[in-house]
């Protein structure tokens, strides 16, 4: 099927990220793997966490601070537990890693809690809850962020990463109940968008430099500082603000990375945390599946405000997007092609985006 | 010493909660549990979640709804989960089980993960995870609640209880970090204050019943429907309306309450879940307690936006009302002292808030 018009069909852009990363030296199962990672952002429309990374993961490689072929190892081990230390490299691999052990634990024993040091960037964190759902598990997966961004309540300066939460459970006629949110009210990805077209984005997404809410007048001249879920203290910005720390205790001071230095050009050191139960210690086999489809089917079926815009439910618009995708390419943008188009030049790898069908 | 004025000494309100209990035919353990966590809420400042509760349990009670002696029962254990039913009563003992159970399991086997079905109201969430905290440990509470409040973004019907999360991580030389928030922007307590004086509420918090913001139009005409946390599309709700499914999910479906039949004037059956990790496991002893310290201190010290509104951590509030509350004794409004008078009346209980110290 060729891919629509300005499109590029999934396997095309798989085999340009999985030989860039190669071409930089990841070995070739790691390649696999995190490209698997990078294609499921793509595909289920998180755009911000897909191929358009490449470049930022280019710019960490060369200023020496992302290694390629890094050791990845298991350094304290429970039956329920683990440590993994990533090694210093990207998150994706580290990540994938952990979460596969994670579903074989709660298998064993009911439940698993695994946490992630010297990690780095691991796509979009719900790839990783999936991951529990489609084994017929609830998953939870978070993340630190080397960038902070989120303002505490209060607050003028940015603290805290955007630190997603993701959270995935199996339904039986449904696709699983899938929820992958930032902490933070907006995300940076909408703020770079809104900059680079010169728009004034939604009053309560970002504060400026005195703290006051910003839409648009200081974006392009200040670092970025973003409201926790909420966005004002009479919204319950302390919420998502505590969400975020929560989080930050998680992944970054479980896994013994909050205090960690900043590694050299690319921010904080990265932490993850996952968390996997199995539902067969609860229930008959099928019964949570079978409620997870009541609930599901009640929430679609309550009575929207706009009849054109019924009501969903977490992972409705990523499942949306990946079925679409699927059927007629991923859409990228020209100045992400360009991007790519230079990293596959520097990195001497044919770009096959070009290529016709 | 001496309460302040209109101000209730925390060991005589206990003992007024203690006895109405006992007066209603729960056991003297049982009574002496739940009243350790309503005056929980009480002393830390969630007024909606303690004593103020009684009138409401006393009506479920009198409707035949709430088990007073009921037969709190672990149906399904194993090493890092277990199932306990509350036998149709209050929250509070089942749920103070569960989590002590969780906390032995833990330290046993580093996680541990308890539903509980066939529950009821159980005061402030924050009061079980703290039991983790005080204990080491990291640990989560999380509730359904028996009236649906939050309206799923897009719709326009309550559809989920007001669902709770709270989080408490151990620090070193700060109190635990403990974040106990309702995945609504508001509470129904909120509303109730605002209907009462005949004051509007803040765009963003409430729904009227064609679906648009309610600023206290019809707050007084239509059952509650709170947004959920981001209170529009714009600024993140499906964020907290995920958080709210999710907790549905652990806390209903994990348990098996979604579907079961509502209680006869109680509205629907409740659930909670618990989850509490060993911070043990993944550091030496102490460094997590050390790290959270470096965490919550460098939260509190970064630069306000106000210099008279210093930045807060989760948990702050609620540990400044309890050290107040200890010294000056629990205000109770002239509301809530008339509704205790009369429940202690009709319970033949010695009203015991008026003696003189």
């Amino acid at each position: 099927v060729p891919a629509a018009e300005g499109r590029v069909p999934p396997e095309r852009l798989a085999a340009l990220v999985e030989g860039v990363l190669h071409a930089w030296g990841m070995p070739a199962e790691h390649a696999s793997i995190a490209t698997a990672h990078i294609l499921y952002a793509d595909l289920h429309g998180i755009d911000s966490h897909g191929c358009a990374m490449l470049p930022h993961y280019d710019r960490l490689r060369v200023a020496g601070s992302l290694a390629m072929a890094p050791e990845i190892t298991v350094v304290r081990e429970g039956s329920t537990t683990a440590l993994v230390d990533g090694g210093g490299g990207l998150g994706h691999v580290p990540a994938d890693t952990a979460m596969k052990l994670a579903i074989a634990k709660s298998r064993e024993c009911g439940v698993a809690a695994i946490a992630v040091r010297n990690s780095g960037h691991y796509g979009a964190a719900g790839a990783y809850a999936a991951l529990a759902a489609e084994a017929g598990l609830i998953g939870v997966a978070t993340s630190t962020s080397a960038i902070r961004a989120i303002v505490p309540t209060r607050g003028m300066e940015a603290m805290l990463g955007t630190n997603p939460i993701a959270f995935a459970a199996p339904a039986a006629r449904n696709e699983p109940f899938l929820l992958d949110m930032a902490t933070s009210t907006s995300s940076l990805g909408k703020l770079r968008i809104a900059r680079q077209r010169g728009e004034r984005i939604p009053a309560g997404w970002a504060l400026d430099s005195e703290g006051l809410p910003d839409t648009g007048r200081t974006l392009g001249t200040s670092e970025p500082r973003l409201t926790p879920l909420g966005a004002s203290p009479e919204l319950g910005s302390h919420k998502g603000y505590g969400l975020a720390a929560a989080v930050e205790i998680l992944a970054a001071v479980l896994p013994g990375v909050l205090s960690a230095p900043a590694a050299p050009g690319s921010g904080r050191r990265v932490g993850h945390f996952f968390l996997v139960l199995d539902p067969g210690r609860f229930r008959a086999a099928g019964e949570l599946e079978r409620d997870v489809d009541v609930l599901l089917d009640g929430l679609r079926g309550s009575e929207p405000a706009d009849p054109a815009l019924p009501v969903l439910v977490a992972g409705d618009p990523e499942h949306a997007a990946r079925d679409e995708r699927t059927r007629t390419g991923i859409p990228l943008t020209p100045g992400v092609l360009e991007e790519l188009r230079e990293v596959a030049r520097t990195s001497g790898v044919p770009f096959v985006l070009d290529e016709q069908d």
